[in-house]
């Protein structure tokens, strides 16, 4: 009967209504209160969900929006644009430069096959990667599994060759981010090894569990200017079919790419905030990195993590939900390579003493969320599991479960504040068929899918402003 | 150190120093076992997995596979044969005999809006359809949400008219199958109550979240002889934009199909068959549907459940598993229009006094496996599921959970044996978007999420199989 009444009182009113009643926890109330939150939060997002339109604008107005790019600024300031159309929430730039490498106009492959046939290859310069001289390099392949096996090879095997590493991503991992963690040492340190022994230049091959023709890039970083040699990622198939070709004799490599370095640009990041009422200090953060690898629109990554964290502000203010903690959105710049935005970020709140009690961070793709990550090597989560485990019932029911790992690139800069550490787990199968790949487009994402994400990360931001960690 | 000598001698002989660990439960070797072969389960389908090629084959070589057409009855020839290429199963054909109904070659359909102008629309005239006239059927729509309003409105509003079922899967459903389940009285019933009423012609929403412009077809079901009348769906685009003519005036609407029924005919179910070593008279089934509607190429629906169950008793018998229960695939004809398979099926097996342990189905997508459904209202269900229950944390680490809930249209048949009933319960979310329409085609299912589900059900056929559930 008291349910019905308060049915009927708005929605400011219940609140205080409901603040009293989680004095009376006997009577069950404060929970019942949760489960409705929870569902509106839902409705919410399922029936009035922005975030899929947004994403759809943003993969289609702002692709290739690497960080140091203009189109990458306008992406920004379009982005701070949504934020701001939020009521409650004002949206603004946070300065930020970034170096800006620029692929170029022109990367080319082919390898010479014993028979002496030409056979052209796809590939994509590596993020980082320096040009080749404008004849580009020709040069004996020898293929390796491990950066180790470089160094027993030694310089009498490697210089002056093309190293080519091609240990695939073990298939059998059943979350297929443990299977890229342990294949992509190959692309951020290889060439680097490679160029420590003589060689002249690196192909890689993709980081996919997939067998097709696409080349998928990421960020090489080279151990010093001794090491640096040109690298590009080679598509699954290539890669197959060069260990093919070396399996009945010797095989030569061309490969041309003028991309370079183009200095330091602006990229700002675009935070949205909504002050909170009772304990304005105690921040609560969702994100996800605006910037985009150049060979793609960026949809799930990471543009999916950005509407989705700019998603949980407008669907709390939406429901009429008023925070007592600070919430932001902070959609971070070059988290592709350099991880600028996300060190300025939190090298801007230190400097102001702010204390982020926790940050959800959605950079694993738009798919079906399973749960949520917490970052489990620190003190704080120890300290806060207990409390955050009794929300997980309230959770369940929306099939998402808590498991310990990884939080996110961007957010993990802020470990020094001991807040809780936070990553959006979603369903891992589809990630790697796309990742870095021009096939990270709109047309892959889930609308669902991605909303579900979106409804999950609020519900958590309401049960952590709700009742806060301690 | 033990571990280590077992791993040099050969599985076969393995399996019989494992059978005498099981007698020493207190050293855990058991457990070790169990998680020593789940992980070969998955590593086979993972490494080797011939799921995605035989459903990449049933799709283009045997689409549009509808109970009762030819080339439903290929498609069970052809399914037999790769049965038969297992070593150790035995692959036959189960005679079966189904109602054949056939979509003709003419089905169109428009709308006259309030302005006069003619506006065409996608239909597809729903399974078990009756043919319009030869010209069609010309009549003015009136639009309803439920089967009840039909009821409420009357003879007086309905006689002479198209009625036109709008009412919206539930998007706010977290799992689609109960927004499904919500909305779909008005496909299976909704023509026949309108026929009771003196409707012409009925025209259904599509059964989809999606707003799009793809016709969902799926059975109607007509109460009797009398209440037959021509029924069609139409995409939820098009139905958005009927009810908005029809907020604006009267809207007529034109539908044509010569889809008929054309009597019984030969549908064969496919059954594949390991004898048990030691309960051979315990059945242990895995199974899904081989028809699929006739407008594609049934790739999630249910090739997908049929090419995990053969791969279940391939990835077993691969690994060297022998086991000690009857394993058997079943690959059901006729789920979609009249469960001719499963009913025929059971009522051999019930005639040979057979006893199915367990059967499970995967007629839900083949989409990542979020866990398995057990029907739970059921005696048995209740009898054992704490023993089942202590399998979970095996199956947990691959990311797998148990529900209760319906298992199977085909297996569900089987319920008078009092075995357990069990349906694979993949992710639900894009399930809808291309159920019982021309986007159920291969290039919709994802490699990497249709091993995972084989490997999940070989997992559980091995639990099941080793331990029994008495």
């Amino acid at each position: 009967m008291f349910l019905k009444i308060l049915k009927v009182v708005n929605t400011y009113f219940r609140r205080y209504i409901v603040g009293m009643l989680i004095l009376l926890p006997v009577l069950g109330w404060s929970q019942d209160e949760d489960v409705k939150m929870i569902r509106n939060i839902y409705d919410e997002a399922l029936k009035n969900g922005k975030a899929y339109g947004w994403l759809d604008h943003l993969c289609k107005h702002y692709p290739s929006r690497i960080g140091g790019s203009d189109i990458y600024v306008r992406a920004a300031n379009h982005m701070k644009d949504v934020v701001n159309e939020i009521p409650s929430v004002s949206g603004i730039l946070q300065d930020c430069e970034t170096e800006y490498w620029y692929r170029g106009s022109k990367e080319e492959a082919y390898i010479v096959a014993p028979s002496g046939k030409n056979v052209p290859i796809q590939v994509l310069a590596l993020g980082g990667s320096i040009a080749t001289p404008e004849k580009g390099i020709t040069a004996q392949v020898i293929e390796v599994q491990t950066l180790e096996e470089v160094e027993k090879l030694g310089r009498s095997n490697i210089e002056g060759k093309i190293v080519f590493f091609n240990r695939p991503m073990d298939a059998t991992k059943i979350r297929t981010f443990h299977a890229y963690g342990g294949a992509v040492d190959q692309r951020v340190h290889g060439p680097s090894k490679a160029a420590e022994y003589g060689a002249v230049a690196c192909i890689v091959r993709s980081m996919t569990t997939l067998t097709d023709e696409y080349p998928h890039t990421g960020v090489t970083v080279y151990k010093n200017k001794d090491t640096q040699i040109p690298a590009l990622a080679v598509s699954t198939l290539d890669a197959n079919r060069i260990s093919d070709y070396l399996k009945t004799g010797s095989v030569t490599a061309y490969v041309k790419t003028d991309c370079q370095s183009l200095g330091m640009r602006y990229a700002p990041s675009v935070i949205g905030e909504i002050k909170g009422s009772e304990f304005p200090d105690e921040i609560i953060l969702v994100g996800g990195h605006l910037d985009s690898w150049d060979v793609c629109e960026g949809a799930h990554d990471d543009g999916a993590g950005c509407v989705q964290s700019v998603e949980v502000l407008r669907i709390l203010t939406s429901i009429g939900y008023r925070p007592k903690r600070t919430l932001r959105c902070v959609l971070f710049s070059n988290e592709e390579n350099g991880s600028a935005g996300g060190r300025t970020y939190a090298d801007v709140s230190n400097a102001n003493n702010e204390f982020h009690m926790a940050a959800i961070e959605s950079d694993a793709g738009g798919f079906t969320p399973r749960g949520f990550r917490f970052e489990a090597d620190t003190s704080v989560f120890k300290k806060y599991y207990k409390k955050v485990n009794e929300w997980l019932p309230l959770l369940e029911s929306y099939d998402l479960q808590f498991y310990t790992g990884g939080s996110g690139a961007d957010v993990s800069h802020l470990r020094s504040q001991k807040g809780l550490l936070i990553g959006l787990a979603p369903d891992s199968q589809r990630y790697f068929d796309i990742h870095h790949s021009a096939k990270d487009g709109i047309e892959n994402v889930n609308q669902r899918e991605l909303e579900l994400g979106a409804a999950a990360m609020a519900s958590l931001v309401y049960l952590l402003d709700n009742y806060g960690i301690k």
